[in-house]
């Protein structure tokens, strides 16, 4: 009894019921929270669609608020950044005192933003790569991919190495089909998601195009480039972390040759839900400015993606 | 006889064939080269519906070819900047030995270009705000608007001053209903009119986006406005003109106060023309860098542009 962790799972879309149910799966005591399918889920259970193989629980520990939920050993929050506004609504509850977050989200400040909920001690953050989306109320369509990258949470901006409950985060994922890796510095490992997140997701959005056209046009191509150099000075700057031309060279070759694909950005744009934007872009902005250091293509990338991102939510 | 000037208009769009119209009823000699539109024009002559009353001409002085025209004392160039390629072509046959070309188009660089092909002596310029369009073959559609300024060009730099040549071509204009106004100083007047240009012509394309979203939005009004300082910054440093941040101010608040509309790019956007982006954003970017100027707002905008361009044309 003492091993058996429970596990809240905040946001059950396509990412944060994906890995639930994979540890759901392993045994694992998993308590999720939904929204709009609540309803459905309570009555008819879970379904996962995965090229490892399709899986469903008829029942699963299924809550429309957090006041009903146990207090948990570890909150995998899977929310959308745009839904950030609700942490110091939705964590306390269902974090133990001794309890962490596992901020699975896209984008920088996450951390920080989830130790001013809970406490700088009880966080830790992920990276994933992963294409899962829900298909219908209670049915998750994982497609690709599945990865993740773990890492503690270090208040003073340091590399926190590898903790022991990050350790024991991954172990919870033995068994699954998900591959895990663990971060000695979560924050270096944050920025260099932006290398293709700042530039990619961003022009995706204003220029309606996938990842070939981009690079593969000189005008764009070149402009990303100038994007990834200037989230190379931001992050020098802003968390004194470097990020080499040969890693955003890799990412720019390894864009160049994957299959074309729409970012997750662009998807959230055509589906008409609101964007990460903030969570990516307006943080680096953000931290860029605190170090005075000059970003102007992302500044400008960023003030296009507001304006598209109000007028399309404004016309909703 | 001595006094009856032969004009040629090159370029008889919604513009060139306006003014040229304005000029022939006054009894001038007018030539126009047209392009699909000839054998219409030829036929038929050709009709204006104007605010200022309607007219047409049973018979125009109409081409289709350069090496038909007679040489002309002034050459109305009012092609879109997109068929500058063209020049070299069409301007020798079209302009007498003491003749010259008045180049009527977007941009900067304009008349340098005009100068290459017929020499520096023999061009001088002018910008004009109309609303004048294409309603079908032989027909114009001239909205509201139509005032004109002009100035001499001078390949050394320096303000021209008044000519003897830009006041002989305001006097063609008497009786017409176009303002005319003279400038001194030409290079000034091309670059200051890239403060409302470069902003709201490349983000009305980019963002979708008529005057008015673009000056109520926040994030897109301080966009604008880096954008007109970043003009300033070029301006300087390129060609040693000042543009005040009040001359800004002031295209900026006008901006927000008049009728909302779609900018000149965005309606050749929509209408799948291809953009006149070098001859605004790709000049200013040209002309900053040989100067050593940092315009990377503009950069971007006029990287995100060439990209839409692109993708618009290629697909047609």
């Amino acid at each position: 009894m003492s091993d058996k962790k429970q596990i809240a799972v905040i946001g059950s879309g396509g990412v944060g019921a994906y890995y639930g149910s994979q540890l759901q799966r392993q045994g694992h005591d998993v308590h999720y929270l939904f929204n709009s399918d609540y309803d459905h889920v309570k009555t008819h259970g879970l379904s996962i669609i995965s090229p490892h193989g399709n899986y469903s629980f008829d029942q699963v520990n299924a809550y429309n608020s957090v006041h009903d939920m146990p207090k948990c050993d570890i909150v995998l929050l899977a929310l959308k950044t745009t839904s950030n506004h609700l942490l110091e609504e939705l964590l306390p509850p269902v974090t133990k005192g001794n309890g962490f977050v596992f901020a699975l989200q896209n984008g920088i400040g996450i951390e920080e933003q989830v130790a001013q909920v809970v406490g700088p001690n009880r966080v830790i953050g992920g990276l994933c790569f992963i294409c899962s989306v829900k298909r219908g109320p209670g049915v998750i369509e994982h497609q690709d991919y599945g990865w993740m990258s773990i890492g503690d949470f270090n208040p003073d901006n340091k590399p926190s190495g590898i903790t022991p409950r990050i350790k024991m985060v991954a172990d919870l994922f033995q068994g699954t089909p998900i591959p895990i890796d663990l971060m000695e510095d979560l924050t270096q490992a944050r920025w260099q998601k932006l290398i293709f997140n700042i530039p990619f997701n961003g022009l995706s959005v204003v220029l309606s195009a996938d990842t070939k056209q981009m690079t593969s046009h000189p005008e764009t191509r070149d402009l990303a480039w100038q994007l990834m150099l200037e989230v190379g000075i931001a992050a020098k700057a802003a968390v004194d972390r470097t990020i080499t031309k040969e890693f955003m060279q890799d990412i720019l070759d390894k864009t160049t040759v994957m299959q074309p694909f729409y970012p997750s950005m662009k998807q959230d744009h055509d589906a008409k839900r609101p964007l990460e934007v903030e969570a990516i872009h307006g943080q680096v902005v953000r931290y860029a400015q605190a170090a005075n250091a000059k970003i102007p293509h992302i500044q400008t990338l960023y003030q296009q993606l507001k304006f598209i991102d109000y007028t399309t939510q404004s016309t909703l």
